[in-house]
């Protein structure tokens, strides 16, 4: 026969941890925490299979079921006395649903089941206690009558309301037990009101509706739409457990809480709760009271004058403490803990890995691996990469007060404060004088890149999270909130208004670039620490990991930045960064309205000994460590000056005339440019550009080995769709290489951006020494996707999970990934020691990290603020593959 | 021994017609002729092995090779009786080379070889004729002067002029026999300063000379691109022919001509040739005098007064005649024919396969296969599918006299009269009170529509091939010439100025699409007919063919055009081009700028019936055939005005502000619109525009229906990337199928655009029930290449051989295609029924063809214009696939 029901209670148990996939995470470690001898009132738990037989067969339950759930039922009665429906002395349940994750949607509990116009006397008699009584019956009719009965929650709340009103009571505690009876007199009359029927009498009947309600709500509109987003088979199904009840608010010797077994927000092994004398779970939730700490250092910590578990009552407090160690000892993880004391009888109705912040979660890895509990693997694992963001940047002060004004998206992680200013060159210009700055656009675009640059924070007031301003702002490492649409930005006028205050240049605002909270004024933030166990957990990962991780870097701010963050070489130099800087831009304009070659040499005379200077800058900081130097990319247009006012400051300090700049403009612009006359097709149209660019690299690597700097170059051409362009251009490279630096070991290699590309991967690796795959641009043309134009329409594609996630953020394994896994096949076979590598945002992205470790990638890039994420996903990649890391997730899953 | 020269004369040849890769096409020729039994001056060949050989061995000749020359030359003179070099009785030679293909850049032909001092005195004994004999020496000394020792043609008519002008000579014909010896002396005292050394008077040194002068052309850099851009393999090599000189010009007797067996511009089974008597080849191709007609016809056609060579060589010509009836036999095939007549006597001394024109092309192929020369098969496959464009629309009329005025590009064919108009409403306003209009504008977009529509003809100033205005043209079957950079239109002040004359809104201008020629006033044109020759061979074409052909129509014109040149069905009509219509764009704009659904309904509402009448009449013109119905591709900002004026007048029409219509427009506005909202991602975002269209498809299908007609539906839905699109899309459709015409068969499909639908095309083919590859966009994505921006330098890229052919005009196998095979094997994997074809430009060009017949496509769709080219090209490929096209194609190459 077929085993449906799994009971527990009394040190024994049917199930344990590791049965989660059948009872339910809730399920599976009450079981456990049962065998381990800890004080859990007895219960059973229907397991998930039968969710899945519900379903396959028009919602009826097996056969079997409602014979086990009886048993399940006399186990307990005969464990703690009372028994189910008994009108003397009446045992109450519990019902919880439980998957084996916990989904926001569904039905999560009822208390006080079993109690009836009948049992509700009893109780009251047991416990001596009517107003106890008949406001757990209230409670039971409210919870009962709105999960199951499906009558809107307000219709209790009025007549709550107005029974309060009659009666002259302001707070529920002022109730007393008639007043109580009065309000379920009235509560079953609305229900019969309602449904037709009168509330339910049987027990029998109660429990089932319970446990129906749970089954149901697995597939309500909430729970499916987000088992869609998390990827949850509907076959997983739901638990159900009922458990018998136990009451934290039968008076002074009751209470109900939660602990931490280590403090979740720093990580110190320290334990860490909070509890309410005479109270019930959902009270501590309401925060209607104030709870008290459990620890008298916690008490010190918090400055709270309420008095200690530890003081009020040390027993209580010593089992719990005890439990605390037997737990953390068992899991293997900070744990966190749901408890009710019930007459001075510590009971626990839940244990479950405990939610914490990055640090904590960094420190306590690291411990547990130092003291042993954990393997260092394990510790690696542990830890969500992504979340090292917080602990790169500057955050606020939790504890100060702050004003929020609005929130945009949180495009750029850190807290910044500083004065706001309304253009990139006044950003500029306070930030030389020393102030810290703010810059606010309506958005960015690169003609603001140095006011981003001189700017502590970066806000504007429309794009995604892929704006221009939000991938520059990662990429430099800038806290940026984008797209806060409630920002009316007037550059005439000098004004930000939002909430109904007026803003001007030079007033202080604070950002939050995780959260994407603007708030007004200055307030107080902490410094990141690198040092520590983020040091020790960093190194761990290093040791562990197969891929290398480089930064894409142009300054030797960046450069220097990444190296400290544990960058092992530059995988992307992109040099129209450097054409942007303010002092060389009127060359490189000068070069495109250049009416012919001659003019076109002339200009790039001006920028050779600059870009000269910045290449050598960067061999001397990465000394050793390969600098992969990709040339010119973008289309010349975007040198160009757009706006009126500007069109007019160009073409004056070129001394052109403003038609000529005008026309030129016009020739230039293109519908798509995205897809136009940019990356390598620049190099085989006007030779002279990529030329110069090649000069002042070799030169730049002479002058380098010659100061005993040591150099390992890799040159990198944009864009290749053909062999054809590789040969061209190779040709011309190696020229310039053996004339200007013959003896460096050097690569030529290109980047995979283009569809074409990948699949020409074999006969282009004949000629490239490397590939490094451009996943932006590649995501861009194999999904026919505009970065610039889909936020228009994304967020509706990610709802309706046509991408489940952003295809930029996330690499599209299906369509993108399998391009580049027939790149990477075909590239190794035409050439066996080509060198893999990943530079687009992808690189600094765990989840495409995992699938570059799988392809076989040598290494990934990402911008300097990224790469210590890219080194912990990339050793948790590593270990994934190694089949370790199955293992790890199962227990951490406990 | 190896075999390194091939001799050929008197009725004897080593080789025949079939050692076209050994001999070249001219040796191969020859000694078919001469196995014949042909009058062909006796010769030898030296093979395409010996040039391989010189170029793998440092330019050295195989070891036996002067051997086999001498024993060749040996056996010349023991037919002719001369000697090479001998001072009394001299025997003279020409040297060609000759490549399996005639290649320009390299060296043509030297005649006159053997020459010197001693026998030019010889010569003119033996000729008794000095004057003959000096001028040939001197024409000698010109070309072997030039190409063999290099100096400057100038040079030779530098001496030739001044000499004239010394003498009191003013044609070449007045020079007397003592003339032509003072200017040989004076040429070889140039050559003697020239090169240092004396003009070569050993015969063998100048026969080694000649040799060596061949096989080094096949090296230089005319002849190395023209390879490279016609796939040549450098391997393939010359030959080098060696033939005894006949004379044409030693006198009355004496002549030399051109032959075609049959009338190469109609292709009349009629003899067609041209002669000159007293003449060396030379004076034919200088066309110093006029050439006489061979036949009494070909003189009465011409209204010549001079006698044909009927008359004045009857005998010679009754041997032309018998000579063109064994090598029509022979070749089966139209050939040109070179021949001279030396004192009486006809000498061969080329045989070729004849160029013609389209329509003689096809009246030859025709007739040959109706009189049993040729299998049907061959006639399909010796007509250039392309070469019958010039067949379907109006041509010029050759006779008449024309005033150029300057070209553009040839972008979409025909010739057009037409007075000219500025503006799209102006050609419309004066097409519909009848007058013919020719609509010139700088460029066009998608707005200009209907005015294309109501011109004959289109012009523009800017805009390549695969500009705007040629793509449209081309699909509406428009005469276009595009980027005619020479003009300079002025809209404000109403004129086009071009060549210094002015041109006003009302004048007269007459275009050929097909040269790319806009000439002044109006120029007679020639209908074309579709029937006779043309309608046999595309009926037989139709036979032969496995793939259907499709048209891409929208309006009734253009499906009744389609319908009348062959299309079984409509394979994409693009319900876009029914927004622009004058009537409807208002409801459109409406629609757009609504602020929400409710708006964009109430505007959708007047757009369904419009859109279900113009459905209905598609489904009565297709009768039966299937029609693919494409929902809304294009961004919705395409359908905006731009220009200042534009926007004030839609706003009024609209009755909406200018500043909101404005702020729409800036909304709606795209960095990269080719990748950006459109195609399914609106049909996902704005349900109820597709709902319009599909409802307007089912309800316009159920009325045809009950009218009694026949409709075969295929609804498409554009630029799909993920299976989950399709679901949702298909869902919908179903829906509203299901309620308006739950009875009617009908398939609904995707197009596959997008390089991630190809990869994806399994799982989509599991939703979709056919599949149409959008090229167009496919080719723009997988290259990352801008069809509008790719003018600037897409010209360079095929100049380097980056992309052979435009890959928007002829599919890029290599990477697009790879895509397409992908995509259909995964489709077909998936769904063994699905229907696969193409609607983008490749769909009509003959090499995309043949490629989307390997891949096993079942239809391809094209511009109605174009869809006898796609016939043709189908039965092609159909013919090559069975294995039969390789037999024909051999045949026809020799």
């Amino acid at each position: 026969m077929a085993r449906w029901v799994y009971s527990f209670g009394k040190g024994k148990a049917d199930g344990n941890a590791s049965m989660r996939e059948l009872l339910g995470g809730k399920g599976a470690n009450l079981a456990e925490m049962t065998s381990l001898g800890l004080p859990v009132p007895p219960g059973l738990t229907i397991t998930t299979e039968v969710c899945t037989h519900f379903y396959a067969h028009g919602q009826n339950y097996p056969n079997e079921l409602q014979k086990q759930v009886a048993e399940g039922v006399q186990k307990i009665e005969k464990i703690v006395g009372p028994k189910f429906g008994d009108a003397k002395n009446p045992l109450l349940f519990s019902v919880r649903s439980g998957a084996r994750a916990s989904m926001p949607g569904m039905m999560d509990t009822i208390l006080n089941l079993g109690l009836n116009d009948a049992t509700v006397a009893g109780l009251a008699e047991r416990s001596g206690d009517a107003r106890f009584a008949y406001d757990s019956y209230r409670r039971f009719m409210q919870m009962y009558g709105s999960v199951v009965l499906d009558i809107a929650h307000h219709q209790f709340e009025d007549i709550l309301d107005s029974a309060k009103r009659e009666f002259g009571r302001f707070q529920d505690g002022e109730l007393t037990a008639a007043d109580w009876q009065t309000i379920c007199a009235r509560y079953k009359d609305m229900v019969q009101a309602e449904t037709k029927k009168p509330f339910p009498q049987d027990v029998q009947e109660q429990l089932w509706g319970a446990i129906g309600a749970v089954f149901k709500s697995w597939m309500n509109p909430r729970a499916i739409t987000y088992r869609k987003l998390n990827d949850i088979p509907a076959e997983w199904g739901t638990a159900v457990t009922v458990q018998a009840m136990v009451f934290g608010n039968l008076g002074g010797d009751c209470a109900t809480g939660v602990a931490f077994t280590r403090d979740p927000s720093t990580g110190e092994n320290t334990f860490y709760g909070e509890f309410l004398v005479n109270a019930q779970g959902e009270d501590v939730v309401a925060g209607i009271r104030t709870p008290q700490q459990i620890t008298v250092a916690g008490k010190t910590a918090q400055k709270s004058n309420a008095p200690a578990m530890e003081e009020v009552m040390p027993d209580v407090f010593a089992e719990l403490d005890r439990v605390r160690k037997t737990l953390e000892k068992h899991y293997r993880d900070m744990q966190d803990i749901e408890f009710t004391v019930q007459q001075g009888k510590l009971y626990l109705l839940q244990t479950r890995n405990g939610k914490r912040t990055a640090q904590a979660a960094v420190r306590i890895a690291v411990e547990m691996a130092q003291d042993g509990t954990i393997a260092r693997e394990e510790a690696i694992t542990r830890i969500n990469p992504t979340s090292l963001d917080q602990l790169l940047h500057p955050r606020l002060d939790p504890a100060a007060p702050r004003e929020l004004l609005t929130r945009g998206l949180p495009a750029s992680p850190g807290a910044a404060v500083g004065r706001i200013y309304f253009s990139a060159d006044d950003a500029e210009h306070h930030a030389n004088v020393g102030e810290p700055v703010i810059l606010c656009r309506i958005e960015t675009s690169p003609e603001d890149i140095h006011g981003m640059y001189a700017a502590k924070g970066i806000i504007t007031a429309r794009g995604g999270m892929t704006s221009h301003a939000a991938v520059v702002a990662r990429g430099m490492g800038r806290p940026c909130v984008a797209g806060a649409g409630e920002l009316h930005l007037d550059y005439a006028a000098g004004t930000l208004k939002v909430a109904g205050q007026t803003f001007r240049a030079g007033d202080w605002l604070t950002i939050d670039g995780a959260s994407g909270e603007i708030m007004a004024g200055q307030i107080p933030t902490l410094e990141p620490t690198l040092s520590g166990d983020f040091a020790t957990l960093m190194e761990w990962a290093d040791g562990a990991r197969r891929m290398r991780v480089r930064a894409n870097a142009e300054t030797p701010v960046d450069a220097e930045t990444a190296r400290r963050l544990g960058a092992e070489g530059i995988g992307l130099c992109r040099t129209e960064h450097m054409f942007f800087d303010p002092l060389r831009i009127n060359a490189v304009r000068e070069m495109i309205v250049a009416e012919d070659e001659k003019g076109r040499r002339r200009a790039l005379d001006k920028l050779r000994p600059m870009q000269q200077q910045d290449f050598r800058a960067l061999f001397d900081i990465m000394d050793g460590l390969p600098v992969t130097i990709r040339l010119l990319d973008p289309p010349l247009h975007e040198f160009l000056p757009h706006s009126e006012k500007e069109i007019t400051e160009v073409a004056a300090a070129l001394g052109i005339d403003r038609p000529a700049l005008e026309q030129r403009l016009m020739q230039l612009h293109e519908a798509n440019p995205m897809l136009g006359h940019r990356g390598c097709r620049l190099g085989i149209t006007y030779p002279e550009i990529y030329e110069m660019q090649v000069e002042a690299i070799y030169g730049a690597a002479a002058d380098a080995v010659r100061a005993g700097v040591k150099v390992k170059l890799e040159i990198m051409i944009p864009l290749v769709a053909t062999q054809r362009e590789t040969v061209l251009l190779k040709e011309r490279i190696v020229a310039i290489g053996a004339r200007l630096a013959p003896d460096l070991p050097h690569l030529i290699g290109v980047m995979i951006e283009l569809p074409r590309a990948a699949l020409a991967a074999g006969e282009i690796a004949a000629e490239a020494q490397f590939f490094s795959f451009g996943t932006n641009d590649l995501t861009q043309t194999t999904l026919g996707l505009s970065r610039d134009d889909a936020g228009r329409f994304l967020p509706d594609y990610q709802r309706m999970n046509i991408y489940p996630k952003d295809p930029f953020v996330s690499i599209d394994q299906a369509g993108v990934g399998e391009l580049v896994q027939i790149a990477v096949d075909r590239g190794r076979k035409a050439r066996k020691d080509l060198k893999l590598g990943v530079c687009g945002e992808h690189g600094g992205d765990p989840d495409s990290i995992q699938f570059f470790e799988k392809v076989g990638l040598d290494y990934v890039s990402c911008s300097p603020y990224r790469v210590p994420i890219a080194r912990l996903a990339a050793a948790q990649a590593s270990i994934a593959a190694s089949g370790k890391g199955k293992a790890f997730s199962k227990a951490a899953a406990a």
